[in-house]
């Protein structure tokens, strides 16, 4: 092990920490997180994020972050921002990539480098209700990684499915979650 | 109908032209979204979304769009952009607003003003791998909508439930996908 000179610059204490303090008090391990998506106009949106609840108190990022929504002009929108299901292309990167970086702290194995080329089939026939068999999202998504790292090919493979494994994205996607939709 | 006088901004007839277009060459509502994740340090990463398939050929938008993701402070790390699961939140209201703005626009209603208030509950035991039985992804999500509209309560109500069956992301979360990670 060479943990002590491997440096991805994940403090994999503090997650570890985290564990152990949930172990004690269960209910602070109870997140929240939120968006509120505000209208521009067309199929132009603007998604903002500054709060969260979690560790049992209100949370705030450093700062709030704002994300434009819209279509391509491709469909006779403006393209002021990426599509939402772009958005879902970018989570999903994120989020495994991110895990990729702990996991490899945790083994103690240095990263020089991950690329993750994400892609997700759809068929327009959906959205647009021409076809009632097909439906609305992806039919498949592919994420291939190239990794530069201090690790055999094996110890590679290993890294990105055990991200896999413990990814919040990657759970959402390939597993159904109950959504209510109100208007009050 | 008043359809004459509404103005939501977006292009109703160009949407029925692609579905009628997609009735002569079912092939060109076959679509692939990208985005490229690359790994900045820690859990911080870089998505980029620039060029994506569709109608037949390969598009781009107007511009290369990059967003960072990050954990935030409060896990130790740097808080450089929105996690994971909040791009997800994100995609999700901009899906339904946009689908709310195109239904209204075919309705003939017009609308003032749109806003989304999103929310996903977590248990972190999930991701920390502190508890087996707990998923890592979200254990519900809910949107809910102030709209202001020329429009009666009820219709407002069938323009979000219409938006919701059309809507991509919410297929995505509420459905499963078969995501694929490999590394080259």
């Amino acid at each position: 092990m060479t943990t002590a000179l491997v440096d991805n610059g994940v403090n994999v204490e503090a997650l570890l920490g985290a564990r152990e303090a949930f172990a004690d008090a269960p209910e602070i391990a109870q997140f929240q997180w939120r968006s509120t998506v505000s209208w521009v106009g067309g199929t132009h949106s603007r998604g903002e994020v500054q709060t969260f609840h979690g560790f049992g108190d209100e949370q705030t990022h450093r700062s709030r972050f704002a994300f434009d929504i819209d279509h391509p002009l491709q469909f006779a929108a403006q393209d002021n921002g990426i599509t939402p299901v772009e958005y879902v292309l970018v989570a999903l990167g994120g989020c495994l990539t991110a895990g990729i970086a702990a996991v490899a702290q945790q083994r103690g194995i240095q990263l020089r480098s991950v690329q993750a080329s994400v892609s997700a089939e759809m068929d327009l026939h959906g959205i647009l209700g021409a076809d009632p068999d097909v439906r609305n999202g992806f039919s498949s998504v592919r994420v291939d990684y190239r990794i530069d790292a201090d690790a055999t090919p094996a110890e590679i493979e290993a890294l990105v499915a055990q991200s896999q494994k413990r990814s919040a994205v990657y759970d959402i996607l390939t597993n159904p979650t109950a959504v209510t939709v109100t208007v009050s």
